[in-house]
């Protein structure tokens, strides 16, 4: 008879011990396939245990397929393979976290927002509004494309705001740039090449190469994306960045707007991806119009988020597709669910309703057009002035710094890291070779830095580079 | 001179109406690239504007690139390539809308949850305390993979309730199912061949080619996938759900489990994704035990949702990984940002830490087993009596109904539609094949239906099919 000891005061249940007990020894080989269980009755009597408690045991063991119950004979263990030896113990493995950044006092990283200016109490209060209002309705499933009320007020601001005519049915709402573009890479396919700006974002690449989609890389002129590049290329769809190129901030000039425009249209299956990023931050004359704008021919697909104009952690942004794409998107992915909860979906058309997201966006423009003067002043002011001169300084969150102190990227990096500031170089940027990068340049992305530590910053840079 | 109507009672602005107006010109060629436009002074005098309105108007028109300044000479026109045509107006597409649905009384889908007992006011309750005690810090980005307190919430539920050991640093937190298959193909690499059972959730199957990842389908026997086929096959991962397959119910033996177990240690590189999609819903005995509990080589990725333990419209899923594809993960995704809004992350932590979501989930296997029993009652008391016999009610939220009056798949479907009722025939989910479905089997999902209507629904299909 088998023969385990049961603990009646341990916390685990006694059917559990049992089971494990039993489970145990058909694991090691101690009770043989084939071999016949004792019948519960005996069993308990035996164990001292109730005989629900064996019964219990033997029916989740059954369940799992330890043992077999054979009816009017009894239970019998079920042939299991042993499993193998676990492998020799590995070495544990390296912890995984990023390497330790040194303790930089000041970081012009680009790609962070200045949170500190988001009115949260109006975010939460209309969250509460939401949960009190919507209740129970907020569990149900969002439409594929994300709930109707987000999609209106993106309509309006598209049309308001961008120039753009769409309809809410092209518009799909997505769980932030990595999602959609990777949707978008299944919704066109990979059987073609995706021509990307060089230089560029460095997580578009990653997100392509990530997805097995060809990129080929294409440079910048003065007005945007060289356009006989990507002629001669054998790419059928083109992802730009038309209104402030990342990061050089070249504004896509009206001929060469109409000469990419004429590209899609010149064969069948032909797209451009605009990613208009950080449009809502123009800070010299009205934002330049989108490419959409101009899409007679329904051959641009826009692409925007709300991670630089509210806060990175809503990751929610969203497409318009061309009227013609949206037949493929229902029949493929129709049935995918929206990946943005409903709650915020609904919390983010009241901030867009209410007017609360404009005046936000207007309240940020002129605070990092502040830092960008202070920046720039003090830039001017510095031991450093004669020997630079600044670019990229229409829009978004960053500027472009050439250093004329004789000093290459390199050099500057490393004297300014020296000096407890991190600065970006350019060539960083490139994809492949970045031989057509400007020398000793680097990016200042002042979005995270308030406008008295830049003063700060900038001495830091003059010291080091002076 | 240009000589534009503007209407100084227009809600237009006069330099945006300037604007358009010239840009108009440019666009439709009756501005000839290279020629000069008049100065500032004159054109205002002209115009009747102030000076300010003709420079803001030039402004925007040379920072979009129309016009080109040239210092000491003027503004001159930019040559612009006109835009071709438009294509000829196309018939306007169908509009993109579902097929309307028959309207059925009764609907026995599968994928739905009864969200009317999610406890709603716990969650909003939470939901205000997380807005509350969080504030602002809502707004930072979260860490790739998720939340941490979210992270350890669903380390501590995985080893109280499914026996896993992981820890957070394995566990990422994504958006949904598809989202996080999407990022699996992507880790995993589309060199290879999936191993996906038939039949099996069609949508899942659907991920895969969007993504153009080969596949192979593989039969299911009494203890689970098919081992001989697996083997014969060039799968080296395999995607299955063990604890109960969708959609026979079939539970992996232990054997089974063991032999899975060897197969994905015989080789390097070698993965079994474990989708433990209902194993909060197992009504007979306890739950079983995650094939992830027996991985003592780290061969298992563990994958769930809170899809149907909570709500659909709570977007929030996770894997978690063996410990060895985790630099590989870093590397490549670990810059990605979190798709899951960190609002929801800390909610769900809290609603895990406090207890509810196992007390929540407690009620609902009751309330499930009590629709089962009502369902099975019903068929029982029914005319159909001894007609039909089931399978795959240990768990889950629905049955096989295999019925044996006579008809065929395609004829129970179409009977019950006629009366009403909507039902699922088994065929539709295998792949490829359906050779070895079991005839004249439906699938009737009851987690949807409450235990009053079911009777009725009953009534209705032995009305169909008596």
């Amino acid at each position: 008879m088998l023969t385990y000891h049961l603990d009646h005061n341990a916390k685990l249940p006694l059917y559990e011990q049992l089971y494990r007990a039993i489970r145990h020894d058909i694991m090691t080989g101690q009770l043989a396939g084939g071999e016949q269980l004792p019948a519960k009755r005996p069993l308990s009597a035996h164990l001292r245990v109730s005989q629900i408690t064996v019964e219990t045991a033997y029916g989740q063991l059954a369940a799992e397929g330890y043992i077999r119950a054979v009816p009017r004979s009894g239970y019998f263990v079920q042939q299991v393979d042993t499993l193998p030896h676990p492998l020799p113990t590995m070495p544990p493995s390296a912890p995984v976290s990023p390497a330790p950044s040194p303790p930089f006092a000041f970081d012009f990283k680009t790609n962070v927002v200045d949170t500190d200016c988001f009115p949260f109490s109006i975010w939460a209060r209309l969250s509460r509004a939401v949960l009190t209002d919507y209740d129970r309705s907020l569990l149900l499933e969002a439409a594929s494309q994300g709930v109707l009320a987000l999609r209106e007020q993106i309509r309006r601001y598209l049309y308001a705001f961008r120039g753009i005519s769409v309809e809410p049915d092209q518009i799909i709402v997505g769980a932030g740039s990595e999602y959609l573009v990777t949707l978008l890479i299944q919704l066109l396919g990979r059987k073609r090449t995706y021509a990307i700006e060089t230089p560029g974002y460095p997580k578009l690449g990653q997100i392509f190469e990530a997805n097995d989609a060809a990129t080929v890389p294409i440079p910048l002129d003065a007005d945007g994306l060289c356009f006989e590049s990507l002629c001669a290329s054998n790419a059928s769809v083109a992802y730009l960045t038309p209104s402030h190129h990342f990061p050089l901030g070249v504004v896509t000039s009206a001929a060469r707007r109409m000469a990419l425009l004429r590209w899609a249209n010149e064969a069948e299956d032909r797209y451009l991806i605009e990613d208009d990023y950080d449009s809502e931050f123009r800070f010299v004359s009205r934002p330049i119009p989108a490419l959409k704008e101009l899409d007679h021919n329904d051959r641009v697909i826009y692409h925007n988020t709300f991670a630089k104009s509210l806060a990175p952690s809503l990751r929610i942004g969203y497409i318009a597709l061309p009227r013609s794409l949206l037949p493929i998107y229902q029949a493929r992915f129709g049935s995918y669910a929206s990946t943005v909860p409903v709650f915020e979906q609904y919390t983010l058309a009241r901030f867009l309703e209410t007017g609360s997201f404009e005046r936000h966006v207007n309240r940020i423009r002129n605070l990092y057009k502040a830092r960008l003067d202070t920046l720039l002043n003090a830039l001017a002011q510095s031991s450093l002035a004669g020997r630079y001169h600044v670019s990229g300084t229409e829009a978004g969150l960053h500027l472009l710094l050439h250093m004329e102190n004789g000093m290459n990227e390199q050099q500057l990096i490393a004297s300014a890291a020296a000096k407890g500031v991190r600065v970006y170089g350019l060539s960083s940027y490139y994809i492949g070779t970045s031989a057509a990068c400007p020398p000793a340049t680097v990016l200042l992305g002042y979005a995270g830095i308030p406008s008295e530590q830049l003063t700060a910053a900038v001495d830091a840079l003059a010291q080091a580079w002076g």
